[in-house]
């Protein structure tokens, strides 16, 4: 227990040194989030994180917990007495969703139809899941005919399905055929991270199971927490399991007696998020749930409008778009990379790039959340315009007269 | 997808009403937290939080993981590659270490002196680890001579102890521990919760090879990241596993690809807390390591010293007592939970009940990180003495006037 640690640059342990940390320039600049996830914080949300943290069984923190499962199950349009944000991403979501309701052995049929249908394959085979993949090419979504076919064929223990596929923009269609999962007795397990908060999800209604989604992308929070929600059907399951979840942290009881009732201490909770995450809930409350779908339909609709214009073009078939995320074709010789890196350090915009198999060939372009702004898709328009010309891609003009035709035409601004 | 959604009390899906939110109301009060964590956050931390999150490849935001990980490698006196902060509390630490060192029938010897031991315990079981127990009474360190002999009989495959044991306030000499486990070929695992960044811990002189923290005690920040540290023998180990860890959202080698240099994408992570992380190590570093554990058994004497002059006593005994957290002994015939109901609703203190076996006998009273200032102490000791003679225990006069003795022997403040 000596002075082992100087701050000597020397030292292999020592902190950065002045130099070193540019103290000063120490936290990221501002950006405008275009991308797949974060999106822009509302200034109130920025306000409530730096609220002070009190103690994770607090009364006052305790009342606030009830409140944003209020607030959650009006989001999720669900009644589910288990309705929570877990202490994680939306990763820790969908491993809470396969770890708790899957025991080693379980059949399990996962739609497949991008990056996030395969991590769900991955999660649920480390958890000793049998998994039948139903996958279909990037691009499009499970054709409900042949997800009933399948069902009736492998009668799995559970059936799960991405409802907004983050890494191709694809919607997909969950109702029927959880319909015919629940008459065939299975679990129904539906991936929200890019839908819940920017376009209807309705868990009672669809007869979902256990659902999960993110609070960055149209819950309009910052990152950390993973919502969750599961029906009294769901719940019964876990707590007949015969062994216990592999993970401790993501054990669904035990989260659900520290939400519920017994207050059960189980892990210290993140305050700050939830303060940030409550904030988020407030104002889509104040907004109203089908004010703000109807927000987002519309400035997808001007994007989409003003990309077309401009000569791009959206990968995604039209019948299959999300409102929420955006995969745009990059065109023929264009270097994707030096487009993104010029909104970025011209504009701080950031969009994303292109997953797996579609590196190189789309850009993601978000429109999440606070972000769901017709100056975004003004600003993102013209940037784009510039960009394109600035890496000797030639000119693409056009986009912002047509978007601005489209509000015009729908008698609105953002 | 109708609108299911009106803002209606009678809908059990609607967000809290305006009269039951009680807006102006809804985050919790300030406290002065000195119970077993969080700790109160410095005013630069919180308002760290509130900076725009970017995202979780932008340059600036990787620039600022290295910036933190060089800050955290000083704090571990380590000059390890993989050290890093995973997107959860400090449990998601405890299971990364058990879930990524053991494979499924791995032998695991665990000491046990209180409820973190054995929820480490219960960790490695889950995880599929057989686990020998090297249990004590609780109130006692695991004895190093006892502690080497169960290891060179057991010869397991990880050692794994406490290093500050938060339920009972007792400190743990591992060195010797792990010398010898490091002698019979076992991996190292250690606890260091309550001890990170309030009192020397040594991961490299102690030979520790697994070890993991919470943001929210001793290094001052919001809970919901945890301070991890693996040495090349641990990575070398979980590197060729047979079998994949259970947790994808804990698989250590996808984190320490994030966080080297691959930045391959594994999950969007929570820019806020490490924020607020990094401005937490920031001024850990302004301060110096040693001023800091000085400042933290300053602190601890003082409160010590008055708590005895009051009459009252200290659970743990002397040679084993942590210097960030107290296990103070309740009176004979004394209410515990109305003294902390009296300390938080007269002063806004918050202290902790006892745990398990010790619920009603023991308070949990923490001076860690930016709560060990000689104003708390000097503040809980007033607020001590009139809660005891408010809930009608008697006088316990004499506490503050011993910690000003102490404080001016020591000749200094906080």
């Amino acid at each position: 227990m000596t002075d082992r640690l100087p701050d000597s640059p020397k030292n292999p342990t020592a902190h950065p040194s002045g130099h070193e940390r540019g103290h000063e320039r120490a936290l990221p600049d501002k950006r405008t989030l275009l991308g797949p996830g974060p999106s822009d914080l509302p200034l109130r949300v920025l306000r409530a994180l730096s609220h002070p943290v009190v103690g994770h069984l607090d009364p006052q923190y305790l009342a606030l917990m009830d409140r944003v499962r209020a607030h959650l199950r009006a989001v999720w349009a669900t009644a589910n007495e288990v309705t929570l944000a877990l202490p994680g991403t939306g990763t820790s979501g969908m491993e809470a969703c396969f770890a708790n309701l899957l025991e080693p052995g379980d059949n399990v049929l996962v739609g497949v139809a991008g990056y996030f249908g395969a991590r769900m394959v991955e999660v649920a085979e480390r958890h000793g899941a049998h998994v039948h993949r139903l996958e279909v090419t990037w691009g499009e979504a499970i054709p409900v005919e042949r997800a009933i076919a399948a069902i009736r064929k492998s009668r799995p223990r559970a059936v799960a399905l991405v409802h907004a596929e983050t890494s191709t923009g694809v919607w997909q269609d969950v109702a029927e055929i959880f319909a015919a999962a629940r008459e065939e007795g299975a679990l129904t397990i539906l991936d929200c991270v890019t839908s819940l908060g920017g376009l209807p999800v309705e868990i009672d209604a669809w007869g979902v199971d256990a659902a999960y989604s993110c609070t960055q992308k149209c819950l309009g929070c910052p990152p950390g927490l993973a919502p969750v929600t599961f029906s009294a059907r769901a719940m019964q399951r876990i707590r007949s399991r015969k062994i216990p979840v592999h993970s401790f942290y993501l054990d669904l009881d035990l989260h659900a007696k520290y939400w519920g009732t017994e207050r059960a201490y189980h892990h210290t909770a993140p305050a700050s998020l939830l303060y940030a995450l409550h904030e988020g809930l407030e104002l889509i409350h104040e907004e109203g749930l089908q004010t703000r779908f109807a927000r987002h339909r519309r400035n997808h609709q001007a994007l989409v409008d003003g990309l077309e214009a401009m000569g791009l073009s959206i990968w995604t078939r039209p019948e299959l778009r999300l409102p929420t995320l955006h995969a745009v074709s990059v065109p023929e010789g264009v270097d994707e990379a030096a487009v993104r890196r010029d909104l970025i350090e011209q504009h701080a915009i950031e969009i994303g790039a292109g997953l797996g198999p579609l590196k190189g060939q789309i850009w993601r372009l978000g429109l999440m959340g606070a972000s769901s702004t017709s100056q975004n898709v003004l600003l993102v328009l013209a940037a784009l315009e510039q960009a394109l010309h600035r890496v000797g891609a030639g000119a693409f003009p056009g986009g912002t007269a047509a978007a601005i035709q489209t509000y015009r035409a729908a008698g609105s601004g953002n």
